[in-house]
């Protein structure tokens, strides 16, 4: 894999790091209906005369739209791309507002806990805070990737302590 | 809204209650790939000579695209559309094993615990485990979700509790 001089491996994130806010993603009626055809349909993602009648009093994004375009704008960034290996899970998500047609959200990631594996010592766990700002800077949703990440090849090498 | 005979309301639940597993859905190379692109670009969910190199050997779906596939498969049964008022939230999502082209998924979503809210005596939560097995039966995905749901219109009518 080409590494690029922006890559990042666990090793180099400190807890309380912040990256972000990103470039912003705008939501449109078109893109809501779409995903929530595919993925989320219920009523209130999907048509808009039963959408006025809901609680929301409008079209709104499905929550799987809102958490995977959350996503994707810091993963784009592709500072993981040479070190990611996945990921285990994502712990306390929340969605907190809705995001109607015309919002703009962008992403903020805090390091909320850097934990090199103990059986492993090529990888660790990167714990991250994801949140999503809309255009009033209301954090509508956020969520905790868990993500598998290697540690930088130097590291490994140079390191002395024993595998457990 | 049309009621339909199946519509399920918060009052229906009881915690332990399994619905499922339900159809299947078959995950494609081009599905896999296309949502990859679109919210998840990591090599090994777009690029299947990366992904062969990479500790997966071989292109897997984006874990954000089996969530909501897993979702979607119970949620299209329409028993929520009645009731359903939207999410807070998630807990604990866990992905157990990668989906890879070829892989068929079903859900089952088992009741954990059926909360009607203290301060609104027409509405409530209902804490659903869902799981997505593949077609060797094992489960690949798991999580929480936080549904608020309405509660049956004769239930709130002949309550007696003082709201709180």
């Amino acid at each position: 894999m080409t590494k690029g001089s922006t890559d990042l491996y666990l090793d180099d994130f400190v807890v309380g790091n912040v990256f972000g806010p990103t470039v912003g993603h705008t939501f449109t009626q078109t893109e809501i209906v779409r995903f929530a055809l595919q993925f989320d349909p219920q009523p209130f993602h999907t048509d808009v005369q039963a959408a006025v009648l809901s609680p929301y009093k409008g079209l709104i994004a499905s929550g799987f739209h809102t958490v995977s375009t959350c996503f994707r704008l810091f993963i784009q960034q592709g500072i993981l791309t040479a070190s990611s290996l996945g990921s285990p899970g994502i712990d306390d998500l929340h969605w907190l507002r809705p995001v109607r047609p015309g919002d703009t959200l962008r992403t903020v990631v805090e390091v909320l806990e850097v934990r090199p594996s103990r059986s492993r010592r090529d990888r660790g766990i990167l714990r991250a805070a994801y949140s999503a700002l809309n255009q009033d800077d209301d954090v509508v949703l956020s969520f905790v990737v868990n993500h598998l990440l290697a540690r930088r090849p130097e590291a490994v090498a140079s390191a002395e302590e024993p595998t457990a």
